[in-house]
């Protein structure tokens, strides 16, 4: 039911206003942008004309309230129709005021405070005049070497499809209309990019359509189902033809079986990227077939501007196609009540009083306190007030502490960790800080100038990891260790005999072969956001109890890759009670579980689970069933625990994943209290996707598992009858 | 059309003869077998009664033609109808006089030597009684933690496709009946094993129905269009359920779609493994599942002996079903002449001469120096029969040379390195052996004894590598580097600042760090059988010019992997005109690249290759075109080059390999001497899968590319119109 004000504005385009509509360009090309003098080059590279760009439909990477205004004012002023740009950008984990990476985000289970980290980012990136973010990115990941694992929240499709959701709610809210408060979401990368093979971004996809339905898929079709607005294609390929041409993929799935009616977007340069792809010959190839897949965006790239009227002169395509990715783009523009307020929601006055308020800081500190995983703890964490601590590491004294996609945040005001220890110390003087060593360069100097800090303290506290450019796009990397100048540091610094914490900073699953076992304590850190260093010395000096539980596997090597804990039993697996020495499903040199497996991590306190009660043995179609658990706080310690339920089914039409979570409880208990935490389990929740790809239950035997990790749990079983 | 006497054998069967007439046992269960007296175990595990051994259809791992007669007359007396035994054994690269294995058999590119080792083996098997080998295996390996990846010749369909065909001649001939020459060929493991994930045995594997057939199907094809009467299935699943149990696989694509009426049976185990796999309650559903299907012989489990009469009884299943399983295997006993000879071919008199004949083990030697691939040579090999060398390391005097699967072999009387090379010198004290460390084990005195052995040489000659169990079924590693013990062995001998050679025994590509820098000459011996020692030294004093050329990617590293030539381009493609710094698909660490791609290897000469000439620059359906290039040895050795020519088809329907093989040739040239090969470019060349799986070429552009390796090749191009 298209708009009667949107049908109109379609009615009066020629086709190349239409056709210009379908562009989407980066700031530069605009009028009124900072640097749109510096377009010569691209705009002749991609041969557009200026009259293109005043009928270009949307910009992206356009930010600030002053410029949002300028370039909007400059294009209604040059486009025929008046037709306002809709302004999109990468606002992945915040805008100014950075929350910690996805997958950070993922570790914390909060999905309220997920919401409203997305929230805050929607508020600070509408006063600033953006209209659409590129977020949230669901992509299932298992692979660690592939860098944008650290915009996923991990490898669990329910887990991600519950984030996926929170954070469309948090961007979106109820109406699109409020200017100040709301974007539109893009979820993205349509389909799998994150099997990319090897881990080599952009690399090769490939799967069985079943196991794309069964894993990868869930978590796009939970964000659309919460509302997301528009959808952005990936730069895989998906049997055999890339995700931007794919009619299968697009047309077929996402438009006619989920019924999709929204704006769906190119990634960067991927329609003209058919060609090196080898589906496509030339660009009017390359745009005949990202149309007939669906793409109604093109993305910085010129196919469409280009061949689209040719295309349709000539027959080749009717101009229905064009007509209905234009309608779909206006209604957006209509439904965010662009024709009404083109100058929506930037604000040069509310910009300074929103954006980066300490209001949002508090909550980026609180969600970075809860997205950090003790992986490791002999007792030396908390760290005393009073306690002389060496702070040694290129993360001591660090603004790298954003990660990647944080190009509106600002690393020089960022809360880096030797501030905040300092101040979260008894006396600032207790905390000396020492660089030791490069992101990836070993000086002597440095090390020495380390030792000597080390000398005098009680406590090392090393403060490691990547640079963000080693994760994130195209930060692929075959060898995921620490760099080898921070493992030598370490290794020296461990040489002086005394108690050793480390602190991680970084986007995806480490091996930790040279940390885990010689640390005395580990606080996964990832990179978190503005606040990060506050975050950490909450933790570090105990004034706030690490809770986060990882959700990507850390492997024990590359070698072990991908490794994760929903896989599948295999006709041989290890541990049977008929297994073999050596006929099983194993490695000859490692384990088959990871090294620290999903669900994981710990606490300043300890947590005992009780024997799973159920209120039957069976469950049907109508009659859930109920389990119940004590949990318990058997340490000195208020903590909070994040109670965890996998479901087994013995015996499928195919097979079946070891584990499957499906529900989950954040539990707050003080020293020494029980609770006893109860979960339903339903029919719905048995279905999956069989051979012939119906989705539906089998009666038969369930194994519910329930603990606080899906390494350690208590076990009961159930049948559906 | 079915045989008459197998029809009335068959309208003789009870239900119970025709279901144990589908059971496959190990020898000990067998009347006559040596060690039949250690049966009661497992026959009581299995719940097989005396009966149904006596019915049964078939053993394995017998071998030897006086028990081999033993067991059949014990089988014919107590079968009530006198059924002969079908005798089956895994003879995979040789029975006593074992080859190379096959992934180094594949890397002599000699498929007229190849059929000769199986003629050879088949014979020999043949004489000592055996029906038929569990062989050849023919799944395409990219992933070098898998050990298996020693059983097949490598990663690519179409050069695995020929060794395929030429091993099944050689194992079948043109009469099976001849029964002192012949045994029937079993193809394996069908489907797509090799995908295990993480090289991890037995792992699920998931694909796309394209990746299927474009890559992974050919190789079994080829073999069933060779003629190979059997097929096994493999243990992994497709499309979420195991080969074992998968009707599409099966009943659908290989009986119905390729036709096949052979006999299939289950790998070991395979169809009780239905049950740990998740797809199966219990015994009685893996027995309908195989059975429904296609699966004819379920191999060491009772499920059809225990439940297919029943399923029977109760209608589950047609009598119709068990009727055509045991058909087909009658069928095949017809074929081999079982019931005119039941005794055939066992013959303890010609077993004796025929058996590890010298002229079988001077194929046997030919073929392993054919297979070796030298990686590296600064100017070290050959060496002189005048230097004094140190032969160093645990494959010194070693007679773990013939690698996996080669229970039939006797490493006792296998030709050791240190001996051929004493042999080889001019005077056996030229060569002192040390084995300076075990397998993974350093010890301080060896390495002195090797250091000591060292002082007083030349040359130091490291003959290093993988205990055999390191590969092989069940024999997946994480890292697949050499044993740190080796490595650290080489580390001291580099030390010596001595010239520095090291060859290599291995079952799967190696991550060569700390090895291929090192050495001044590298050379890949694999496993290389029975005369190993023998064909290492020919090639070492340059008696052989070594002219083995990759199959199978080494890469730099298991961070890397999976890694192979014959790969797509991307959308962002490394090394494009337009190719941007970081976007790009790439790790930030290491190359694209292998390390070594398929196609390399060395020569103790060298070889240039001319210009690429077209007869056309265009190719039609009915009009092939010619392409010839100038080979010319610019060394001063007569050598061997394998010319390889690849094509690239520049854009399709789908995408398309950065290369394919499509042709080759082994070229000898004398010093100097230059020789124009030819190809013949046709259209069914150039014929793929497209995305509805429908098998053709399109009209387009395309590269070609003649070189000797897959990395070093010069180009022309060409269309098809």
């Amino acid at each position: 039911m298209t708009n009667w004000l949107v049908t109109e504005y379609l009615n009066k385009m020629t086709l190349e206003e239409k056709v210009a509509q379908l562009l989407q360009l980066a700031v530069p090309f605009f009028k009124g942008a900072k640097d749109s003098g510096q377009i010569t080059g691209p705009m002749k590279s991609l041969g557009i004309t200026e009259e293109q760009i005043d009928n270009a439909g949307s910009v992206l990477g356009l930010a600030g309230a002053e410029e949002v205004l300028a370039v909007q004012k400059a294009h209604l002023a040059n486009n025929r129709l008046g037709i306002p740009l809709l302004i999109m950008a990468d606002i992945v984990h915040g805008f100014k005021t950075i929350f910690p990476v996805p997958l950070a985000i993922g570790c914390s289970w909060d999905l309220e405070l997920a919401e409203k980290s997305a929230e805050i980012a929607a508020r600070e990136a509408a006063v600033s005049g953006i209209h659409v973010t590129f977020a949230p990115m669901v992509d299932l990941v298992r692979d660690p070497r592939w860098g944008r694992v650290m915009e996923s929240t991990g490898e669990d499709p329910y887990l991600n499809s519950l984030f996926a959701q929170a954070f469309v709610r948090g961007f979106q809210g109820d109406d699109l209309r409020n200017e100040r408060d709301r974007v539109a979401a893009c979820v993205k990368h349509f389909a799998a990019y994150g099997l990319a093979e090897g881990g080599r971004d952009y690399n090769t996809v490939d799967l069985s359509e079943l196991k794309l339905r069964e894993s990868y898929l869930p978590g796009y079709k939970a964000a659309l189902d919460a509302g997301a607005e528009m959808v952005m294609t990936s730069f895989n390929t998906l049997d055999g033809i890339p995700a931007t041409g794919n009619r299968k993929l697009m047309r077929k799935l996402l438009r006619e079986e989920w019924g999709f009616d929204g704006v769906l977007i190119s990634d960067w340069g991927a329609v003209k990227e058919l060609i090196p792809h080898g589906v496509a010959e030339d660009e009017r190839e390359a745009a005949l077939k990202a149309l007939q897949a669906g793409v109604d965006i093109e993305m910085m790239t010129s196919c469409y501007v280009h061949y689209l009227p040719e295309l349709v002169a000539e027959g080749v395509i009717e101009e229905k196609l064009v007509d209905e990715a234009v309608l779909r783009i206006l209604e957006l523009k209509e439904k965010m009540g662009l024709f009404e307020q083109p100058l929506r929601g930037a604000d040069p006055e509310l910009e300074r009083t929103v954006v980066y308020s300490s209001e949002h800081r508090a909550v980026s500190r609180e969600l970075a306190a809860k997205s950090c995983v003790l992986l490791k703890n002999d007792g030396l964490l908390p760290l005393g007030r009073q306690q002389r601590v060496a702070l040694i590491g290129p993360f001591a004294d660090s603004g790298d502490i954003l990660g990647p996609w944080s190009w509106t945040g600002s690393q020089e005001t960022a809360a880096r960790l030797g501030a905040a220890m300092q101040a979260a110390s008894a006396e600032a003087s207790n905390v000396t800080l020492a660089a030791g060593c490069g992101i990836d360069t070993f000086e002597k100097a440095l090390a020495q100038e380390a030792a000597a800090a080390a000398e005098a303290a009680d406590v090392l506290v090393l403060a490691l990891g990547e640079a963000s450019e080693m994760s994130g796009e195209a930060g692929s990397r075959s060898d995921i260790r620490l760099p080898q100048a921070q493992l030598e540091l370490l290794r020296r610094m461990k040489q002086l005999g005394k108690p050793l914490a480390v602190v991680l900073f970084n986007g995806r699953p480490l091996d930790l072969s040279g940390v885990l076992d010689e640390a005395d304590a580990v606080l996964e850190a990832w990179f978190p956001g503005s606040e990060g260093g506050l975050a950490i010395a909450d933790l570090l000096y105990g004034n706030v109890n690490p809770s986060g539980k990882l959700t990507m596997s850390f492997p024990y090597s590359t070698g072990q890759i991908p490794v994760y804990y929903n896989s599948f039993n295999t006709g041989r697996p290890q541990g049977a009670p008929d297994a073999q020495v050596r006929y099983v499903s194993q490695y000859l040199d490692v384990p088959n579980e990871p090294l620290l497996p999903f669900g994981y991590g710990l606490s300043y306190t300890t947590f005992a689970y009780g024997q799973p009660k159920l209120s039957s043995a069976t469950l049907t179609a109508e009659q859930p069933l109920q389990v119940s658990v004590a949990v318990t706080n058997t340490g000195s310690t208020a903590g909070t625990e994040i109670v965890q339920l996998y479901i087994r089914d013995m015996a499928g039409e195919v097979v079946r994943p070891l584990k499957e979570l499906k529900a989950f409880s954040r539990v707050e208990l003080a020293p020494g209290e029980s609770r006893t935490i109860s979960f339903e389990i339903n029919e719905a929740m048995l279905r999956y996707y069989h051979s012939d790809l119906s989705f539906g239950s089998d009666p038969g035997a369930f194994k519910l598992m329930i603990g606080g990790s899906s390494r350690d749990v208590q076990e009961a079983d159930f049948r559906l009858v």
